[in-house]
C-alpha cells in the first residue's frame, strides 16, 4: 500500500454521517480515496465531501475491497454484522454504534484521553463513546488525572438528533403544531392532543415537555442510555470501580447534548484550580461568567468542536466534589469529530511515504 | 369574629394568584369574605373566583382591614414592605416570596411534613417555600423519616412560567419564532439570531435550548435558586447540616419543574421499600413503568395538585442512595396550592362557631 489510505464512511447518508462530510472538508486531509457508503436504498446519492461530489455506493462485502480505515456510524444491529466483514477485508474498523463498546477486545478511545489504547485492537475494531458519555468524559478525565475521581453523579439534558434525523425531524414537526396557540402547556394532556399520535422514536412529545427515558430498559429500573454512562466512563478512564449515577432525559433541543455534573474525588480541590484544570484541557472551552450570562448551552455549543464548560464550583458542603454544567455537540464530538479523530490517529500509522 | 375567616389575596392578578382564585373554586370552602387585593394597576378588574365576581381592589393598607388571613404572591420587595403592615393590622400572613423564608422567626411550612409548626409564628408570618424545593421535597420527606436523609445532588428542569406570565409568553413569542425553520438548532447562533433580543425575563433564548441558571448570582458561583434548594431543604427537614448540590436549569416547558434527584441516606434501602413508602406518601403519586411509557412528565403534572415521582432505583453503587425523578406543578404545589393548604390550616383554628 503506497500514499494515503483508503476511507470508507459507512452510512454517510445519515445525521452522524452527514456530519462527517462536513467535518472531512473541513479537517486537514490525510486520506487518499473516500468511498461513502449506505443502505440500497441511498445509493445512487451524491455528497459532497472534501470539494469532491461522491456518489453514495451500497454496502456489500465488494465495495469494502481494498478500505484501510472504515468508519462505521449505522445502528447497533448493522454495525454487529458487517464490521467483521470490514475488517476481514482488511479494514480497521472506527464504530460508533454501541455493539462493540463494552468488548474487552474492542478499546474504546477518546483521543484527548487514552489514545494509547488504539494500538491494541485485537478485533481489528476500536469503538467510539456514547454521544452522552463523551461530552462529559472529555471535562472529566483532566480533572481525574488531577484529582482522582471516585463518583459521579449526572443528570442529562439531551438532544432530539441523539435519535437520529428521525429525531430532529420529529421535534420540528411538532414545534409547528404547538406553535401560536399560547393556552399550551397548561392543563394536563393539552400538549399530548396538539401534538398528535406521531411520536417519532420518542415515548412522549417532545415540544414543551422533558422526557426522563433514553434507550433501552435495562436491570432493575435502569435505562441502557444510563448504563452506558456508567460502563463507558470507567472503560475510558480506567476505573472499573468509579461510583457512577446518571439520569438520563430527552429535552426540545435540536442539537448539544449536556449534563450536570456532580464529580467527587479522593482529595480536596479548589473552584480556581480545578477552572485552570479545565482551561488547560484539550478539546475543553470554559465558560464560565453567569454574572455576564456567559455559561455553556446548546444553542452555542451547536456545530462547534469543544466541549464546553461553565458553572464550575466546589461543592458548599464537601470540599472534594466539584459541579459544573456541559453542553458538547452530540454529532460532533459526541459522535462524527471522535471518530474522525481516532481514524486520522489510525491513519498516521498506515500513511506509507 | 364570629362565622368564617376573611381572605385576602394580594397579588390575584398574577400567575400564581390565577392560579390561586382557580383553586379557591375547587377547594372546600373554608373563607367568608374573599378579597382580592393588587397593584394600583389592576384595580377595577373583575375575577371570578369561587363561583363569585370579584372587583379587584388597589393594596392600600385600609383595603386589610379586617383580613384574617393574606396570601402574599407578589415580589420579593413588595412583600417585606406589605406583610408587616399586613399583620399590624390583625392578619396572619402566608408568603409567597423569598422575603421571610430563612428569617428564623418565620416557620417555612409543607403541610404534607411539618404543619406543627404552623403554630409558633412570632412575627406573624409564615413562609412558602421556592416551586423547585416544593416539588422535591414532598417526595424527599417521607424517604428521610424511613431512611434518615444525609445528602441530597439535585439538577433541575424548571419550567419558564417559574418567572411568572412573562416567563409564559416570553417562550410562546419565541416558538412562532423558531417554529416552521427545520433548519434551525443546528448552527452556533442560529436559534439566537431567530429569536432576536426579546429574551424576556431570561438571560438567553429558552426555545430550542436549556439554560444553566436560574436566579440572582450567590456566592462562589452558585445561583440563589440553588441556594435556595439547600436552605430550605435544611428548614423544611429541620436538617441544618444536609448536604446539598443543586444545579438549576430552565428548560422550554411552560408550567412543571422537575428534579433529578439522588438522594443518599443513613441506611440501606431497596427500591421496593422505598417505592412503597412513596405510594403512601401524601402529596405524592408514583408514576413508575418505563416499559409502558410511564414516567413523571411536566406535560401530565400540570394542573395536577400532586408530585409526580418515577424511575425510583438504588443505586448501582451504593446501597444507601437512591435515584428518582419527580415533577410537579410549579404555580400548584409550587406556589398556590402550598399557600391554599397552609391558610386553610390557619382558617380552620380562626374559625369561631
Amino acid at each position: 500500500m503506497a500514499g494515503l489510505p483508503t476511507l470508507a464512511v459507512v452510512g454517510a447518508t445519515g445525521a452522524v454521517g452527514t456530519v462527517l462530510c462536513e467535518l472531512l472538508t473541513g479537517r486537514r486531509n490525510v486520506w487518499g480515496e473516500i468511498r461513502l457508503l449506505a443502505s440500497e436504498r441511498s445509493a445512487g446519492r451524491k455528497v459532497r465531501c472534501r470539494g469532491e461530489e461522491l456518489t453514495v455506493q451500497a454496502l456489500t462485502e465488494e465495495a469494502l475491497d481494498g478500505v484501510d480505515v472504515a468508519m462505521f456510524d449505522v445502528p447497533d444491529e448493522v454495525a454487529a454484522h458487517w464490521a467483521p466483514i470490514a475488517v476481514r477485508r482488511g479494514a480497521v474498523v472506527v464504530d460508533n454504534s454501541g455493539a462493540f463498546r463494552m468488548d474487552p477486545h474492542v478499546p474504546l478511545v477518546v483521543p484527548e484521553i487514552n489514545p494509547e489504547q488504539l494500538r491494541d485492537r485485537p478485533r481489528g475494531i476500536v469503538a467510539n463513546g456514547n454521544c452522552t458519555t463523551l461530552a462529559m468524559i472529555i471535562a472529566v478525565a483532566p480533572l481525574h488525572r488531577e484529582y482522582g475521581l471516585r463518583e459521579l453523579v449526572l443528570a442529562s439534558y439531551q438532544a432530539v438528533s441523539g435519535a437520529g434525523q428521525a429525531g430532529a425531524d420529529t421535534l420540528h414537526d411538532q414545534l409547528i403544531k404547538v406553535a401560536g396557540d399560547r393556552a399550551l402547556g397548561s392543563r394536563a394532556g393539552d400538549v399530548r392532543q396538539a401534538v398528535g399520535d406521531d411520536l417519532g422514536p420518542f415515548p412522549a412529545p417532545l415540544a414543551l415537555n422533558v422526557v426522563p427515558w433514553t434507550g433501552l430498559l435495562a436491570d432493575e429500573g435502569w435505562s441502557s442510555e444510563e448504563m452506558k454512562l456508567r460502563d463507558e466512563s470507567r472503560k475510558i478512564l480506567g476505573l472499573p470501580d468509579l461510583k457512577v449515577s446518571a439520569t438520563c432525559v430527552r429535552v426540545p433541543v435540536v442539537t448539544g447534548h449536556s449534563v450536570a455534573v456532580h464529580a467527587v474525588f479522593a482529595t480536596e480541590i479548589d473552584t480556581d484550580g480545578a477552572r485552570e484544570v479545565l482551561r488547560n484541557a484539550p478539546g475543553v472551552i470554559v465558560v464560565d461568567d453567569p454574572a455576564a450570562g456567559e455559561f455553556p448551552m446548546p444553542i452555542d455549543a451547536v456545530g462547534t468542536d469543544p466541549s464546553w464548560v461553565g458553572r464550575i464550583r466546589r461543592a458548599l458542603d464537601d470540599p472534594r466534589a466539584l459541579d459544573f454544567f456541559v453542553t458538547g455537540d452530540n454529532l460532533r464530538k459526541g459522535a462524527a469529530l471522535n471518530t474522525a479523530q481516532i481514524a486520522e490517529l489510525l491513519a498516521k500509522d498506515l500513511t506509507h511515504p
